[in-house]
């Protein structure tokens, strides 16, 4: 089959088309004829060496993908030959075939285009977890989300605002705000000309916000004790400008903040597996709605992955990255 | 009345005696004829000017006392002139009487000297909500204490254990951590000759530690998430060496460590009450079994309240210190 692989850690350009054998499924996997991978964040860091893939996964990049499954490991019931789903993937994504757990796939939306579910697992996973389970977002509470153009963010949004909370959020240019706003949030902040912890407290009359979903880090970690309201849930799902940084810890105790995070990779298929059928059957009516939506920033060919990896590094994108593998 | 008054901020001679008119309890309050008050941390941040006591609340010293129920405020009907009883306080320990509000009282434990009672409440409460509430603490997890042979150490140490837990600690002699053996802790670390994160691992057999309490700050705060186990929960109680610390917060996230904290005097009545119910329920039976116990450093004579102080702050004491009033 065709894949994309990392030939030697370092940048894009070390992204180059493969053959490789068709790989088969184990026992509770299926495997799914690709149509449409998702980019992530992620798959830079492996890229670049820095994020190994998780023992026993693909060494190929590639998180989540949508197509047909084309066969099933042992004892696994719940699907068939031909289904079209989206799935969940611990590595293997850029390629034409691509092993997934059974319990991590997900049935197509209704309506859905490949490209459209290939854009879903990874950015809904997450954003289900870190964003209400483990940042306990209420209706009614603000929450305010670093990077708001990003697939994350641009997710987090329309989820937010589907289960009745306001939604801050910054963004690097005034373009990417006026698309977070489109998406339904109340006020979005360009970081680069105005300071978020000032521009939070008025747009919440001095609350403060409830929830922080920070991708960010370095130097946005102290700003974020000082923008989160009493009691205030701050996430940390990444680290774009660093992982050291100092803080005043007076404020987390004063204001009896929770400082948590979570990567998703490494969790196992059965906690994955959760969140599927939480995400069935508490978001998927919302998919097919409408009022909740992938935001597709570019679509590539899958030969092309080094392309979609340059545009992502230069985070000129609002939404998300997908490559078209078949 | 006599009583101990702040005359200016700074070390431990500012505390004079004065003479104050008997205060008079308000709707929902009794006044405690004083018999002895305890001494904590926060009094000597109160005293060198660094925690102004809130709004309402009495400008004398002092978190915690016991003694005997003198005056019911209107609609109190819980009490009666005469009961003994221990009650956590917003201020106004060091003196001969008292203000509680009704809710934040609980009898004194049967069989308990008024000193024993006196040393109960703020280190319990603060204890219970932060262990147990906060940190979650369950049955064979392990906990990591700093300052295990404080007054909140020591209550840490015998709560846990008595809840099915293992308890590390660190203090900063070796008689402290016999100290602390002897009131159950499974392993005590002298911190000056030992490295805690090293000798929790080696502890845990490379588990961790499920929650760490900590009062201590600075470049603990980083030690503290190589100290914690996957999903461990810190909670951050003071700041003896400091409250901004450089962290590599690139641990919280991938182990999905909860780093969180609070502090006692500053929540509503409300919420103290219904610690107080829980500890009522939960912990009271064990005191009065003697299962738990606080352990008493030394008393002073009221008068000679700087004293307990400059004991306190030279860390030269193992559990609590307390006040002799009448």
């Amino acid at each position: 089959m065709n894949a994309i692989a990392i030939t030697e850690p370092g940048g894009p350009k070390v992204l180059q088309p493969v053959q490789r054998p068709i790989p088969e499924p184990g026992p509770g996997e299926v495997r799914i004829a690709v149509r449409a991978a998702g980019v992530n964040r992620p798959d830079m860091l492996q890229r670049q060496g820095a994020y190994p893939p998780p023992k026993g996964a693909s060494d190929l990049p590639g998180l989540e993908v949508s197509g047909t499954i084309d066969a099933l490991g042992e004892g696994v019931s719940r699907w068939s030959a031909g289904n079209q789903v989206c799935a969940l993937v611990p590595g293997g994504g850029y390629a034409e075939y691509c092993i997934a757990h059974a319990s991590n796939c997900l049935p197509l939306p209704a309506g859905f285009t490949f490209t459209e579910a290939a854009a879903v697992p990874e950015t809904f996973f997450t954003v289900w977890h870190n964003v209400f389970e483990r940042g306990g977002l209420g209706r009614g509470e603000t929450m305010l989300v670093h990077g708001g153009a990003s697939g994350i963010g641009t997710t987090a949004i329309q989820l937010a605002v589907a289960f009745g909370a306001r939604v801050i959020v910054t963004a690097g240019t005034d373009e990417k705000c006026k698309a977070c706003v489109a998406l339904g949030a109340h006020r979005a902040i360009n970081y680069r000309s105005e300071d978020f912890v000032d521009a939070v407290r008025n747009a919440t009359d001095g609350h403060g916000a409830d929830v922080i979903l920070d991708m960010v880090g370095g130097d946005y970690i102290d700003r974020n004790y000082s923008a989160a309201a009493i009691d205030g849930r701050i996430v940390q799902i990444a680290f774009l400008k660093g992982r050291k940084a100092e803080a005043d810890f007076s404020k987390l105790m004063m204001k009896r903040l929770t400082h948590t995070g979570s990567t998703l990779r490494a969790r196992s298929v059965e906690f994955k597996a959760r969140l599927a059928s939480e995400l069935d059957e508490a978001v998927w009516p919302l998919l097919e709605q409408r009022k909740v939506a992938p935001v597709i920033d570019m679509i590539f060919p899958l030969a092309d992955a080094w392309r979609a990896h340059e545009r992502m590094e230069e985070s000129a994108h609002t939404g998300k990255i997908v490559l078209d593998v078949a």
